[in-house]
């Protein structure tokens, strides 16, 4: 276990949704299991006006995982903890004298002998990331001879490649890039950090994985929720910039890659970077028309209950173009993945909530056992990040009987198997990790912009394109049906069910 | 399905033991799910003076399988099935004037339309096989003028090489190669054939199936019982020649073997032909030492008993050196192979009945994860024959927590988990194939002879050699120390549990 020196947590936007429902539970967590250092505490703060103690009522009140905990009989721990929380009034804006805020800070470090080791956690909207720098710069608070300081930045990380290297530069002007961790939280999932330790911990996989021996390549990102009440942001954004751009291309960063030299966080970001930069940009309109697919959902009856459509969704535009499917096409331009098609959906309103990777072999180059129904069923590899996660392998058997029949089983692991091991949420590992100072988990601003790079053309061309479509599909069913025509011949996509061995095939429920 | 021509099963020897035990309830299950033809019978011969409605209420009262059906009511399918069976008295020896039975078998032809198909069954010893063919050579009993005729003959199929050769050499007089089915009923289990399905129809095992990626093999045959009522054949055979000369060197041939052109009978035998002889015959004193290990069971006492040492079982030399336990390290001579060293052992009362394959992979060649667990721990794909038959792979995840700790898990796949499929018996598999003229399990007469070459060196060792030791091991655990001295470092022998994926490490019940 490494050490985690005596520090403070200094939270922008404190009075925000994610400090109550993510951050203040994840530090929670991590003081329930011991993971705290001795001296730790943590200071919120934003525009709004609290004390100390209204701020931790607050926060109590707003986690329902903290509630329950009261409810549970834990009050006295829960106020033990809460102990530890502190806050403070910016004022009017985050653009302001931060002389109050820092005085502040030095008090509580002082008191409560943080070292003066300090993390700035960015829980407000992008535009204030470099405001907020700028501030805490002018007071010194950036700078690392006595105790370090870092910052961590909430995604979304830009809109677009130039506002993404804008907040690049932005930040960069008052914090070198190692102060700097932007937070994927989809990098905090066990099952995504396992796809490396299978790739480059076994000796069986790495020697398949490359395009002498896989076909191509399948990702589905699937949730059964619409946008709920994000109605508003959501129609900005879009399903690419959603899901795909971050957490997506961070998953197909682990399958591209490279084995490291070691599993340091350099070495695996600088892979991670040379991973993103080798995909194939799209160029032109008719490789961007030919490979790209985008979807929004229609209302439906599901299980009974009429469903809203997209576009009578709370905050968004009645003739909103914005994307709730997207389903790529690309491919990987380097020795190991040339011509292996890579197939990555993404998208709201499916059958089922499921996110997963789906590896296709080859087809066994010679047919040995002819009358076999193995036609167009080639082995597979399946990784599944949630739920149920876990890894399964399609292969085939024999068929009890006389002759060689050949019949598809499974070989699986559930990651559940391990059960006696306490699994961290995907914020408290992150944020313990960068109280550690371990960036591994971290998005490095050349990352950032690489995936921006992939990306930007794309959403040129469903933004400012002529007459591209974007296809109607029922809430409920697997997308549009034109999805299925980005891939070529008759395989499809594999629409998994909520557990791995299930196949159900195309599923819709209306 | 195959058709399965109309047919005669002759069955010499029919009042052994074989007759009532395998092969009658083999025939009636085929007769239950319908495999066999409309015309069919059976005609037992031996030197027993029976009727043939004595030879039915034999083979049924001496069947704890029939038996038990008459018990469950199933009296008149019973008695339908047994008035297929008829009996004919050979009189004092094997060796005399076939003229009689040649008649019997031409008027049961007339009567129940068998259309001149003749299977041949010898359940005698070796030495009447030669006899047993001639007399029925004298009769033109081989002659497919008008219908087939075929020999099936029961293991052991010779004592040493030169004892197969006569053999071989004494049926092939009167019949041809391709008339002669030798049987093993090791090759009539499922998970045995599914070696070659798991190899050849499937993408992602055969590119790892050679010395690049696998580090060794290993093969273990335990048994929990000693020699029970077999002492006297026992004795004189012993381990090498009872389960390692014949089963054991034919799933060893599925392992080693190239992929076939296709999956007939004759292109399968050619590449196992070419397997068997591809091992490293061992020629000299130093190499035999070195890689051979024999041992005999002690007296012991297991879960508060008593149990027989070996030689104090009924009919076994108080003096016998034959090995009830066999550990034999080896090379294969080809290309794939090369260098790769496959431990195999056999024994009787060991701790479990079980008989698997290890393959042992490489380690991965860097090492990543430096602080993981995994040091000694490669890959494995573990391949079970028996009990609780199925494949596993034993590969490295991830230890969920900071870091990238490594820890073992298992993918599993077990063949009951298809048990919606009938699975046939062994002998009946097996008989349905003569039946229908699919030699694909069963010995040809060059593969016997080179499984012999690789075991005759051993033997003669073992035999004459002089201070070759014979190591005592108590009833009940995994063999003598001595047997994990042959697998170098300290790896050592994989012992199992009756399920695959326990590993309860070296394990001593006295």
């Amino acid at each position: 276990m490494n050490k985690t020196a005596n520090q403070m947590l200094v939270i922008f936007g404190a009075s925000g949704d994610l400090t109550a429902r993510k951050l203040v539970p994840a530090i929670f967590n991590l003081y329930k299991g011991k993971h705290l250092p001795e001296n730790f505490i943590v200071l919120g703060a934003s525009r709004s006006n609290m004390s100390d103690e209204e701020f931790r009522q607050k926060v109590v009140h707003e986690s329902s995982y903290l509630k329950d905990r009261v409810k549970a009989g834990h009050e006295d721990f829960i106020k033990a903890f809460s102990d530890k929380l502190f806050y403070e009034d910016l004022g009017q804006e985050y653009d302001t004298d931060y002389s109050s805020i820092s005085k502040r800070i030095k008090a509580l470090n002082e008191k409560y002998n943080t070292e003066d080791n300090f993390i700035f956690y960015f829980s407000t909207p992008p535009n204030l990331y470099e405001v907020i720098a700028k501030n805490l710069s002018d007071q010194g608070l950036n700078d690392e001879t006595k105790g370090w300081k870092r910052l961590i930045v909430e995604k979304p990380f830009g809109y677009s490649l130039d506002t993404a290297k804008e907040l690049n530069k932005g930040l960069q002007k008052y914090f070198n890039e190692s102060q700097i961790y932007r937070i994927d939280h989809y990098l905090g999932k066990e099952t995504v950090q396992n796809l490396l330790v299978t790739r480059f911990s076994n000796s069986i996989f790495e020697p398949l994985w490359n395009r002498n021996y896989i076909h191509h390549v399948e990702i589905t990102n699937a949730e059964s929720v619409g946008v709920e009440k994000r109605g508003g942001y959501y129609d900005k954004s879009g399903a690419l910039r959603d899901m795909f751009q971050n957490h997506l291309l961070q998953i197909i960063s682990f399958i591209v890659m490279e084995p490291p030299i070691d599993a340091s966080a350099e070495e695996i970001r600088n892979e991670k970077v040379k991973a993103l930069k080798s995909l194939r940009i799209m160029k032109n309109k008719k490789t961007l028309e030919k490979n790209t697919i985008r979807g929004q959902y229609l209302a439906s009856e599901i299980d009974g209950k009429h469903v809203k459509g997209y576009r009578e969704e709370d905050d968004v535009h009645p003739q909103s173009m914005t994307e709730t499917y997207a389903a790529i096409k690309f491919y990987v331009d380097n020795w190991r993945w040339k011509d292996v098609p890579f197939y990555v959906r993404t998208a709201k309103r499916m059958p089922t909530k499921v996110t997963e990777v789906v590896i296709h072999f080859e087809s066994p180059h010679h047919q040995i056992f002819k009358n076999s129904d193995m036609n167009n069923k080639d082995n597979k590899l399946i990784i599944r990040i949630q739920p149920d996660e876990g890894i399964m392998i399609k292969f085939g058997v024999k068929v009890p009987g006389q002759g060689f029949k050949v019949e598809r089983a499974n070989l699986d692991f559930y990651y559940s198997s391990l059960s006696e091991i306490n699994v961290m949420e995907a914020y408290e590992r992150l944020l313990l990790d960068a109280m550690q100072g371990d960036a591994t988990l971290y998005a490095r601003a050349d990352e950032v912009e690489a995936a921006w790079s992939f990306v930007d053309p794309i959403l040129n061309y469903w933004e400012k394109g002529t007459d591209v479509r974007t296809y109607g599909y029922s809430a409920g069913v697997w997308g549009p049906k034109n999805g299925d025509d980005l891939i070529e011949g008759s395989m499809g996509w594999r629409n998994p069910g909520e557990h791995m061995a299930d196949d159900p095939g195309f599923c819709v429920i209306s």
